[in-house]
């Protein structure tokens, strides 16, 4: 039992360093955006107190889980309890607020925590690129990753299309100028705080314009066979076949 | 063809260590799991036996992969060619009891061999995170991710919400009530098989009378605007300024 | 900004290796056709452009990105850009052809793209597990996971049932085929361009017969209660106690 306490106590103070202290702050923001969007009607499908926190912790980590993952790195969200436990909290805390509040409080507070959390991940992201000498491209796709794993988990678990693909008000957009910005800061020579600062704001400040002056991605063109139902599955050689036949 | 018939006999003759044996149970519990689920009503989705085949082996495997890789080992489904072996030979078996056996009969067997793999993934998946060094809180997180996430797989193929976040007879809650006796015993000094056996038991009956009991987690208030289809999408800025209206 | 523009340069200039060479193809060719998958009217879901590309491009890099994580590589796909460069160049050249083609001349390119990709990364998934010392049985679900991947992700973004698991000309079958055929030519010495040729050969070909024919993987016997909705949920111990009372 003793060893059990020692061991608890251990972990929790465990040190964290710079990147550690932006990592919680962006997973926490993260969790707490996960558990409104699991109750928001477009998400909602009866989840339970219990899945809520798990989805909410879920969406937390997930970004930077994605990111140690490929960088080969044990996950820092495990490594260090304190990403669980806060993750826990604030989806708690999101509960409660959520309760307490008129929709369009809800709404208008969760698209200003998600233009906080989704730079912020993405600048953390592009650093971890940077630092693991991948190229900078890389750096823009890991920054993206983890800006928006969390989302992509959330709509895939409640059947809905994920925001990277469709109309998203610059939703990967703003993560990969994020990301572009910290890459030009770093190879400015600036340090991880200001350059994080800086690329977070700028990619903040994006973000809330677009919503603001409802910025939308470009849709192409309307497939013509779109939602005229699968063509029949017919085999190839019988389509080639017909294509050649005189008409 | 001589170095492939060697290659073949040196790979199953594979030397099998405790935690194999542990490991190998669990995966073809869960792969036989795995087939008669792909095979019910709510989840048959005109798969093909290939198909499900596939599914079992993935339900199979999916939570130990995801531990190993979350840890940086090579998964051991792949290091030992028994997994996929014994989780084909699972899903064969399932499909074939299936074929003649009544549904109360298949849907009983399906309870009872999922509430006997869940703990025992789960009491696994901690005892894995604590050799790697990692934190209580990760040793839970981690016996919940490796007894799960074969059936958040299946859900997801098949389009049903994952049983995660749903009403589930305390699903995860399982998995964590399991992988916390495995810690409390890990650190009070008992060896892998005992600790494994104790809190698989513990894990086991409290499943078993949550199902029997239909206990279930708690679901939360309903949104106020749950089901009433998606909000219309507006630009924040219209919400806002018609928020700061006079009314 | 010279240290940027160093640093741009220096990762274009990647040196590619065989291995390099062979997998660029394969993400490139599985990037155009996730763009023309992503535009099918039965996926198609109001993507944005934004959302075709980054869709291909995770279409083009999931299948080798999936292998090297479980092989505990960090994914080529990150450390030389030309993945991502390349699969962008692809997406775009694929919605320029399908804006100027009629939808069966999209369909023929279509199958016969994947009908060479498949077994292209298939072959190199084997390769690689080979190489990594797994076992013959790992070699083919990497082949298999190496040329499948890409296809599983875009199913589940668009809400289809993933083709792995469905009817679909042995879609899977031939990933294992051909990593079969790999495997053997492998243990019987030869090196890996010889190798990879012969068995994408065999694979190919395999696949265009199928589809010409219409082989299909065979589907069991329809679930007797399939379709007739979810069995009402009811506890385990009511459901025993019906089982065992007098009739």
């Amino acid at each position: 039992l003793e060893n059990l306490l020692r061991a608890i106590v251990d972990s929790l103070t465990f040190p964290v360093g710079d990147f550690a202290v932006l990592n919680l702050i962006a997973a926490t923001t993260n969790a707490f955006n996960g558990a409104l969007l699991a109750r928001r009607p477009t998400h909602y499908r009866h989840y339970t107190l219990v899945g809520i926190l798990l989805l909410a912790a879920t969406a937390g980590i997930a970004g930077g889980v994605s990111r140690d993952v490929i960088l080969l790195k044990i996950p820092a969200a495990l490594t260090n309890p304190w990403y669980l436990i806060l993750s826990g909290l604030a989806a708690a805390l999101a509960l409660s607020i959520e309760f307490r509040s008129g929709q369009r409080f809800r709404e208008g507070m969760f698209q200003f925590m998600t233009a906080l959390s989704l730079p912020w991940f993405a600048a953390i992201g592009a650093n971890a690129a940077l630092e693991a000498q991948l190229p900078i491209m890389s750096a823009l796709a890991i920054g993206a990753i983890g800006g928006t794993a969390g989302r992509y988990v959330v709509d895939l678990t409640s059947d809905v299309t994920p925001k990277q693909f469709v109309k998203g008000e610059w939703f990967v957009g703003t993560a990969v100028l994020t990301s572009a910005v910290y890459v030009v800061l770093y190879y400015a020579g600036w340090s991880i705080w200001p350059a994080t600062l800086l690329a977070v704001g700028i990619g903040f400040a994006f973000r809330l314009v677009a919503l603001l002056r409802a910025w939308e991605e470009p849709e192409p063109w309307e497939p013509a066979e779109a939602r005229a139902g699968e063509p029949s599955r017919r085999p190839l050689g019988e389509a080639i076949s017909e294509e050649f036949r005189p008409r």
